[in-house]
């Protein structure tokens, strides 16, 4: 340990992404100290329950004072008004960034807001759960995930500080180019959750007329799709209204390459299915080589109690 | 333990599901003698070197000789060629069963060669892994899933037997009609592999676009679609060829579900999709209340090595 990166950190909003950066930064020491602000009380008091803020307060405007660093974790169509409401009591020097899942709608709610001297640097952790809320973090969430910046023509030197404590926190850092986030991020997250709730969504339906067969059924690979489709409803709102572009046009690229296969269906040709589904295992294999997943069965959850 | 079930089982196709069946009887000791038969050599040398098999023939017919259960496990395209070649070896009295993911298309192929005095009872395990192959079973692959058998107008009695034997490799059975069968397993099962087949694909078009990025940053979602995108090709071209129906109208309520949700996502209502994501999350609990899904986040991977 090499002594804290940032003095004090104030975290503002408090679900799965703050809640594990603050337990994160305090085992690591990456802080002096973590403050919170959250809207409900309930949420506030969870914070100091569990410990991962040292104190809290009603309005973010009150728990930006005095922060060297400001991470903005709330929902992405929120952003702006956080963005104004703390933008006077910012200390001079600061680091402001954030956690959301789009980068380009985050910098335009949020950059006009941002006073001189104060270092706005976009931020997104590629890691979660399906669950939220402050009671859901933990301190490993970011082990040997990646956390990608876009900061644009931010301070090299605040840059590399924050780079800092994100490998702080065990994850590994890239920058790139805000649009390219948000295209690569269409692809790898934002189109995969969406069609994951329309399937879920189909089901649901389909429930009513078969009543529990779904579920009780439902370890044949649908259980996988619900996973996702449990994630946060807020959250996932506001990333299609604003990631909107790159997710319709990987969409279109989805129902294009859907129709193709469910043409091969109709017309049952096999040899085009078999050498479809053969292609895609090697990206299987690609990942569980870049240690972005487990190469256990069934993500290892197959194995039955005490095996 | 009360003693084999059957005298001699004949396991005709040594993959994933074989394999873990001739492990579970042996590990409850739940057959006399387990025997097989596989294609390749080397599939029939793993099976004996494993241990799953006491022996194995280079052909079906030999293979069923004298056996009281044979169980198919071949891709459902080929258990009417199967069928057919074992039929004047199979012995009177015998029971005959497959595990294919789909069955009116299995009982159209094999029934008609069944002899009288054979008692042909189709079934279906819900459980299996995205990895194929005489080293990838495993005995307690069926613990706490569901078999389904379709047992039609079966001998009763004969359907207890293998009833009895699915429940001593620790399986919860229940018997259905086979079109009501395929209608579930399509929303269950054959419709969320097509359609991460189908992301699975866009994403590889698009990684000649961005080089290694989609999978890099895959942990956003993405590589869940990519673990049942890995199974094993020729049962799934099989499963979509023969349950052909079922899975076109799942797709086209999938669709126009997609369609609906991507409109709201143009149009920019947020009210409809933050509803939809909201009543998705409930079969999510629905799943893991009925015990057919770990509660832990993300599977239970996102734990640090030794945390």
């Amino acid at each position: 340990m090499t002594g804290p990166i940032y003095d004090r950190v104030a975290l503002i909003g408090l679900g799965l992404i703050a809640s594990s950066m603050g337990h994160a930064m305090k085992e690591a020491g990456l802080a002096g100290s973590v403050v919170g602000h959250a809207k409900t009380e309930a949420t506030r008091a969870a914070a100091l329950e569990l410990g991962f803020c040292d104190a809290v307060f009603a309005t973010a405007a009150e728990a930006v004072e005095a922060a060297d660093l400001v991470v903005l974790a709330v929902p992405v169509g929120a952003m702006g008004a956080v963005a104004a409401g703390i933008a006077p009591h910012l200390k001079p020097g600061a680091t402001v960034t954030d956690v959301g899942s789009v980068k380009q709608a985050v910098i335009e709610a949020v950059a006009p807001h941002m006073p001189p001297g104060v270092h706005f640097i976009p931020g997104h952790p590629l890691a979660g759960t399906e669950h939220s809320g402050p009671r859901s973090g933990f301190s490993t969430l970011f082990q040997n995930r990646w956390c990608l910046l876009t900061p644009g023509a931010a301070d090299p030197a605040a840059v590399a500080r924050l780079r800092a404590l994100w490998q702080g926190m065990g994850a590994n850092v890239e920058e790139m180019d805000a649009a390219h986030h948000d295209l690569v991020l269409a692809v790898t997250s934002h189109t995969p959750h969406l069609i994951a709730y329309t399937m879920v969504g189909v089901a649901d339906h389909l429930r009513r007329v078969t009543e529990s067969e779904i579920i009780k059924y439902s370890a044949a690979g649908f259980r996988d799709f619900t996973r996702i489709a449990a994630s946060d409803p807020t959250m996932w709102r506001d990333v299609f209204l604003t990631n909107r572009e790159a997710t319709l046009d990987i969409l279109g690229r989805f129902t294009e390459e859907l129709f193709m296969l469910q043409r091969a269906i109709r017309m049952g040709d096999g040899e085009m299915l078999h050498d479809y589904f053969t292609r895609t295992r090697a990206i299987r294999r690609g990942i569980i080589e870049a240690g972005q997943d487990t190469a256990a069965p069934d993500f290892g959850r197959t194995k039955a109690p005490g095996a």
